[in-house]
């Protein structure tokens, strides 16, 4: 196995990443973000990559990172000064992560339960720190989060009343609101949910407690929850990569990342088989684009096959590299160790996508259980 | 982060193996080829896993493994002495892998084109060595092959004359009969499929040719096709471990397999939020089942979250470990770095799933590219 040059030699399936439409979606968010008092906080799970996080964090306007799993945070943690952990950590084994993390940089986590905060206190106690954390909301989602309002505040005064950990302020994440397509709708929906974080916040300072911090948005919101008075942070990460799923809302943003196959099989005159499967590449947000063939559909996505119905004298040869575009970025860049970086034809870098799966699994194997 | 001994101990999410019931249902199926001509040819893509590969070997009824990707290919020919890679490859780059691989141990490859037999061919004579291959037919699932008959036969004619490669006979996945509910309408699809089969095997022996093997099968037609004269060898991965989709059509197999989470959010009263999402298991078959909570199902699942609706009064409470069924094995096992195997409430083993992902993103990321 050699080390691919040009795109042409790349082996299939991959994720391939252009590394100039990278660079014009980082600029163009981080450019909304200049003039005025939010900040952007770019969500690492979408790509899991020190190389693209090191990017977004050079084009400014950002305050510092976002993470979902205490892997994530690890990575980032060597390279970011201000990590949130915008998710639920309450096991002890992962706390005491969370501390260790906290040794090397300002990280905030969010908590929703009593058990929650206790949990991370223990830990953050045992190593002689403190850990910041935000009280997380339930904004509409229906998901994880305290109720916004009095329950909120009480739990604001819990985590106050708590040696080991330090309240810095509320998180409420619309993600019910970022698919919706109606751009009027989507408004009032994510100022309605907003309105709720926002509204906290104030009654957690009415409480004569400190709330610093007021984050929330995604892609779909980042122009609506961004410019809502008294919203700190943005916490949006597709920007970067973009998938179907996301372009149906006419965002500023570019395909920056297509998955490339290979044509393995050309059994009809209208179908072809190429190599990037369901292994390669999520479908829960349904089947992948095609990238670069006019009347080419994807019509099917079994483990190691997509399936394309093609359009009549459709010059696919067994062989032909076909690139698909992803349905849903997150999850599909999961699949995958590495980018392959392009700038036109040439292969300029191979970027590790270093929080893939669980460090704690790759720890085991380590250990040779 | 310490090596986990009792499954309190296992760090979420996580792919937790019950040893005995994998043992279970590995011998039942050994036990059901005992008795025939036809052998088992056990899908290692279902599972990846060496240590489970090796334990359907040694349970005899085997006449080797199958694997749907090189990189499975490379892992399992360390310890395998009879390999099929059911699957189309047509690149330069993977080819010279399969010869390399032929090196060490008998591989078969399927083809189901002229490019493919003469990627396979030029590979083989530059190794110095030949490559079998079984002529791969569409019996109905409409993805990759030949079609049978004729065009099969002539396919056949064309690899016994090309130097480089030997044709050992044909192959056919019934696909689309695997997941057919009702067992009449599923026995007569298997019939119709391997009767395509069986016929085009008789048609390339009447034209001349050998064609000693004639593969098909999987789990859901396993003890159909098994038993149709003229079939040799059943492709079966899934019936190891075992998922909610196979368990519908009434197999005698067992959940082998969870994927193990912690409930870290508990919202409301009929709410509770647990730690393993759709990064930790796929959604393609439908939401995963609940293994151990009578009255609970999955109503969302998300990257981070699985989302469960509970009963009234169900005892969960922040940190309570649920298990979930995975709707569909192989792409969720695809997730994991390891599975962690239990035997009671004791973690006994720690197995690699070493064929995951791609091996030459892992050389490209060796290479620093």
């Amino acid at each position: 196995m050699t080390t691919p040059r040009s795109r042409t030699e790349i082996p299939t399936p991959a994720l391939v990443l252009d590394r100039a439409a990278l660079d014009r979606n980082i600029e163009r968010m981080a450019s909304f973000f200049r003039d005025g008092t939010c900040r952007l906080r770019p969500h690492f799970k979408a790509h899991k990559t020190p190389d693209i996080a090191r990017r977004q964090l050079a084009a400014g306007s950002c305050i510092g990172l976002t993470c979902a799993t205490v892997t994530e945070a690890e990575v980032v943690a060597a390279f970011c000064d201000d990590v949130l952990l915008a998710n639920e950590v309450v096991t002890a084994d992962k706390c005491a992560r969370l501390a260790a993390i906290a040794q090397r940089t300002r990280l905030t986590v969010a908590v929703d339960s009593p058990e929650g905060v206790d949990a991370i206190a223990a830990a953050a106690r045992a190593a002689g720190l403190s850990i910041g954390v935000l009280i997380d909301l339930d904004v509409g989602q229906r998901r994880c989060g305290v109720t916004p309002g009095d329950a909120a505040v009480a739990m604001a005064q819990r985590v106050a009343a708590t040696p080991g950990v330090s309240l810095r302020g509320v998180m409420g994440y619309e993600g019910h609101v970022q698919p919706v397509r109606d751009r009027a709708a989507r408004t009032a929906q994510a100022v309605e949910a907003m309105g709720q974080l926002v509204a906290t916040a104030a009654a957690v300072r009415r409480a004569g407690l400190s709330c610093e911090v007021v984050s929330g948005g995604g892609t779909g919101t980042y122009d609506i929850s961004g410019r809502i008075p008294g919203v700190t942070e943005i916490q949006a990460g597709s920007y970067a990569l973009m998938d179907t799923d996301y372009a149906e809302l006419g965002l500023p943003f570019e395909h920056a990342f297509v998955v490339l196959g290979t044509v393995v099989s050309r059994p009809t005159a209208d179908r072809c088989v190429v190599d990037c499967g369901h292994k390669s590449q999520t479908k829960d947000h349904g089947l992948p684009g095609v990238w670069d063939l006019p009347g080419a559909r994807v019509t099917g996505l079994n483990d190691e096959h997509a399936t394309l119905s093609l359009p009549p004298g459709a010059a696919v040869a067994i062989g032909t590299r076909i690139a698909l575009v992803p349905s849903h970025t997150d999850p599909t860049v999961n699949l995958h160790d590495v980018f392959y970086v392009v700038e036109g034809e040439a292969v300029v870098a191979c970027w590790p996508i270093a929080a893939r799966g669980y460090a704690e699994q790759r720890a085991a194997l380590g250990a040779g259980l």
